[in-house]
């Protein structure tokens, strides 16, 4: 493929079987979503530069795709407006925007592109669609329990073979904090390093940990605790006298209540050293893992002061996001034929019979089946049964001289190459016969 | 709404109903396009710059969104990028790009958001979806009439109520300059002029052709030609003795006749004056339209030079184009009503029963029903029935402690205000038959 015609660095052109696939998926997600009563948002492409400008932190501001100012602005090389980065400042924007006109508690789900000028790698994209359910207005858990179950049966109705939700609380880690006597001033940091419990070694977190000013023992007997075996029972009976750390602990246990006849035992775990790198979450976290997948192919927590910060209504909030693109990646590929398969390809054996071929398709049409006519120069039926055997056509159809004088239509089987004299008028019910 | 929180200008937030009609219409015409063995293609919503830039003419240049370099570059105020335009550009670069690897003829559809700074007004967006299907690969006429009829199929699932297309061929509107002797180097000012007989007085439109040099009395013969009750038989036979003329009309029967099965009598005819702005076409065009709507609602025709004038391969192509936004605003209206409406809404009594009120969605949803449960914080029916009632649900269901000792769930009908009592494990039966 030469340069010049790639899309852009880090974009994709989607062809017929990734376009049908991605489709599909989206389409499986929406129906199960809609079921939980969550309902569609879309927002513009781009958003006025000062509403998405500080929100995502230094790193991020340089991430965004900023569009020139148009007409005789152009020339002052000044952005108004930029591309969109993520679904949630968009949806702060629209909670301030039609407030009371949003239903109280405002439960919806938004399925779109988003643009990051990241550096292109594999399964890093600087275009990549992102698939967010949240709920507005509500600080009840029974709105995580939905967000959580909602996220797993979309998982389980795409198909997915295998995956496991970790669950924690932010509440859970500022217990550990106070029960292992974590200076106030440290605690941010700490948890960032306890984030990467699930990449390092114990030995390299504790040694970060103490990097940051953590007292060696401290260091190691929170990270023990964090993992191991039996770091459940450890992290519950050291949180138990401290009630933050306990309340975590009840609002972990209410979850898996509340969810246990929804997710099938085994597949969602209290998982103490789960951190979640945003600070922004407020009560429970979780992600979703699967095996051999670095990383997690889904996540979501509570942040009820996120959405004032982004310039929103102050609301108690909570929501989860799927990883799309790799929940995508993970799927079975249709096989190496990249373009769509016909039902029903219909031969033009002479130009006198055009009319005729393109009713026959019209009728396989009808039929619910996926039809078209041969659209080349060549009169000749070897050519033409190529064409239909290209286009993985289940049957041929062939109409000449011979048909129009019997008043039926040749419907050959492209599978056994057995051919069938049918009428003309029952070709729709016989093929939906078939 | 406070401006700083609107979209920004000449784009849409798409709420609950919007979003779901609009969902709901580009899936009914992505279902008729693959019907017809037309296979999707998405591409990114920005191309390089180079891609885009003369591609639209002067004025068009001006109407790209470009998008900033970023890091060491941005200062530079210069662009490298720029959200579509159309999605023919990208066609013809995905042509380019792809060549022997996607099939031959490639038909393909695109759905899907492009960018122009406009400036808004009504029924004019900055930001809005366009539906294509075109066919590259194939000079037959054939060709033509799956794009014309795919397009009325698409037209009729929508359930539009009342529309018609107007046939005409480039081939005629030469032979009628041919015939008529307008001199060749006038040609193209004179169809530009005529392309405005459906907005202006035949009077206007002949006074406009004479500032353009064509002979007083040429101008009027050529106008009176094409317009009026008799137009189609004067035209008819003011082609007959030209070549190309002759073969523009034989182009626009073999169309009419083809698709004479599939498109009702009456609902496209010959209409001699149908010129299209655009120059690019070379065989068949078409538009459609519908009463009471200005302009069209569709168009379409055969672009035999274009793609490679974009930039694509050299290759005959055809195909049609769905005024998308448009034909969204002329169908029925979901109601007042913005947000989407449950079937079943489940009350929690209190905190103790969440668990048993988060299971009877479960089994509502099992059922295959839309079903939430409240999120507040009020212990109270009345206020729960008032949610349930402002969700325009169907049923309540209703889990308290007369439910929990009896084992069962009062399933109230909104409507009617009849309350039954079900046992838990029969619920979702009950409702699937209700």
């Amino acid at each position: 493929m030469p340069t010049q015609f790639d899309p852009p660095s880090g974009t994709r052109d989607f062809l017929a079987a990734d376009a049908e696939q991605r489709e599909q998926a989206f389409s499986v997600i929406r129906s199960v979503f809609t079921r939980y009563g969550y309902e569609p948002l879309q927002t513009p492409a781009f958003e006025r530069l000062d509403v998405l400008l500080g929100k995502y932190g230094e790193d991020g501001d340089k991430l965004v795709f900023k569009i020139l100012r148009r007409g005789e602005h152009e020339a002052s090389g000044e952005a108004d407006l930029a591309l969109r980065y993520d679904l949630t400042v968009p949806l702060a924007r629209v909670a301030a925007a039609y407030g009371s006109q949003l239903p109280s508690p405002y439960k919806r789900y938004a399925i779109g592109p988003v643009w990051r000028a990241d550096r292109p790698g594999k399964g890093r994209f600087r275009e990549f669609v992102q698939c967010d359910l949240d709920t507005l207005g509500s600080a009840s858990v029974l709105a995580d329990a939905e967000a959580l179950c909602a996220q797993h049966d979309a998982l389980a109705a795409l198909g997915l073979p295998e995956f496991s939700i970790q669950l924690n609380s932010r509440r859970v880690l500022s217990g550990l904090l106070e029960a292992f006597a974590v200076p106030g001033e440290l605690g941010a940091g700490v948890l960032i390093t306890l984030d990467k419990l699930d990449k390092l070694q114990p030995e390299a977190v504790i040694s970060e940990l103490e990097g940051r000013g953590l007292a060696a023992g401290t260091a190691a007997d929170l990270v023990n605790a964090m993992t191991g075996p039996d770091a459940v029972d450890r992290v519950r009976s050291a949180l138990k006298p401290y009630s933050v750390g306990a309340a975590g602990l009840d609002e972990v246990d209410t979850l898996l209540s509340l969810v246990a006849l929804q997710i099938p035992p085994g597949r969602i775990a209290f998982t103490p050293r789960l951190v979640r790198g945003l600070s922004y979450y407020t009560g429970p976290i979780w992600e979703v893992v699967a095996p051999g997948v670095p990383g997690s192919i889904g996540s979501g927590g509570r942040y009820d002061h996120l959405i004032e910060q982004l310039g929103g209504p102050d609301t108690p909030a909570t929501g989860s996001s799927l990883g799309v693109e790799r929940i995508l990646s993970l799927l079975p590929q249709g096989g190496a034929d990249q373009h769509s398969r016909l039902d029903v390809a219909v031969t033009v054996m002479a130009d006198e019979f055009g009319r005729q071929a393109f009713d026959l398709a019209a009728a396989a049409r009808g039929a619910g089946l996926r039809s078209s006519i041969y659209l080349g120069e060549s009169g000749k039926l070897g050519r033409q049964l190529r064409w239909a055997s290209n286009q993985g056509a289940r049957w041929c159809l062939i109409y000449g001289s011979a048909e129009d004088e019997a008043g039926t239509v040749t419907v050959r089987d492209m599978r056994s190459g057995e051919q069938t004299a049918v009428q003309v008028g029952e070709l729709g019910d016989y093929l939906a016969r078939q």
